[in-house]
């Protein structure tokens, strides 16, 4: 029996998306919700090894490959964390899920789209988020933010950055009443200020 | 360019494959031929890391993530090791493929074994088994072999075994030009000439 809710924090590398989601746990606990933070990929002790290998594996990984450790995290995570935090009535904030995976290897990687959504739609279960951030930035702003912390994934170059960032916008624009766009190109408290909004309207007016 | 042979060896655990494998090495490098030996999971570094979670991993799996995992190991192997040997010309001698995923996960564990071979379809990029041999050996045989030595795949029991058998034997009857099911109920020299009978008509005479 499901009771929770499940909301996603997407965008690029140095969108803010983690902060934003950590602002967004005070706010709802101080509001006398209980919360879970969570993440893909590493949410489970399986998904910590997988996201090692995803974030720092030094050689040449396969896009293929790269595409089902994801789904294995996934799989791993919604199984071993998700549905039993939403069967407990929590509110479940995640950074990244499968909209990360359909804006980097689809958009961004050119993998085909229906298939990365075929294969997600195995790893999730029937399980999808309810609220989707996706906090919009522009690529060279979020480059500089992330600036020499790169790791793997964040050192594909601008112009990878910028069909991720037109990956999410398209994905926003299909799904309107998840999917929220958040302008991010602003100081913390002005982005939060835009998430405030949306928490105020479809979680605590519920 | 493909010059080289792919041949991949399957079978229940404890039934002798491994073993074959290493004596079809030996006897195709006395007849002059470059051979590859390679396994699934584990072939790449990448691949080690896998492994380790696939055999040892001592939590519950999620069954969609046990199949993601070696897919990921599969694509990373066909990408990094098998396209190039066979550029090569190389033989290629692998310890499980494609059908261990159709064996294990679809007939073993009832996943849609239609959605095992598209998932598949994605891992090996057009690279399929030129020949592959079936160890076939009776459930009870093979546990007794495998004894104490029960890593987590093979402590599932024998009614899984018998399931998984079944599907092999379902593989070969379905392409009975490329799946050669070996007796292995015998001792090794015996199950041996039943392969050295494939290996001197498909490889050596051609």
């Amino acid at each position: 029996m499901r009771k929770g809710l499940f909301i996603t924090f997407e965008g690029a590398d140095g969108c803010g998306k983690t902060t934003q989601q950590g602002l967004c746990a005070k706010y709802l606990e101080e509001k006398g919700v209980e919360v879970l933070l969570s993440r893909e990929p590493g949410a489970t002790a399986l998904g910590v090894k997988l996201r090692e290998i995803l974030l720092h594996y030094p050689d040449p990984v396969a896009s293929e490959c790269e595409t089902f450790l994801y789904l294995a995290d996934r799989a791993q995570h919604i199984q071993e964390k998700i549905i039993p935090a939403l069967e407990e009535g929590k509110i479940i904030l995640c950074d990244r899920h499968t909209d990360s995976n359909i804006a980097y290897q689809g958009y961004g990687r050119g993998i085909d789209i229906d298939k990365v959504k075929y294969l997600n739609d195995i790893a999730v279960a029937g399980v999808k988020p309810d609220i989707t951030f996706v906090f919009d930035v522009d690529s060279e702003i979020a480059q500089e933010r992330v600036g020499k912390t790169k790791d793997r994934l964040e050192s594909l170059g601008i112009e990878f950055h910028k069909k991720v960032r037109n990956g999410y916008l398209e994905i926003a624009k299909n799904e309107p009443n998840r999917v929220h766009v958040i302008n991010s190109n602003l100081g913390i408290e002005e982005v939060f200020a835009q998430v405030k909004k949306v928490l105020d309207e479809k979680v605590l007016e519920k």
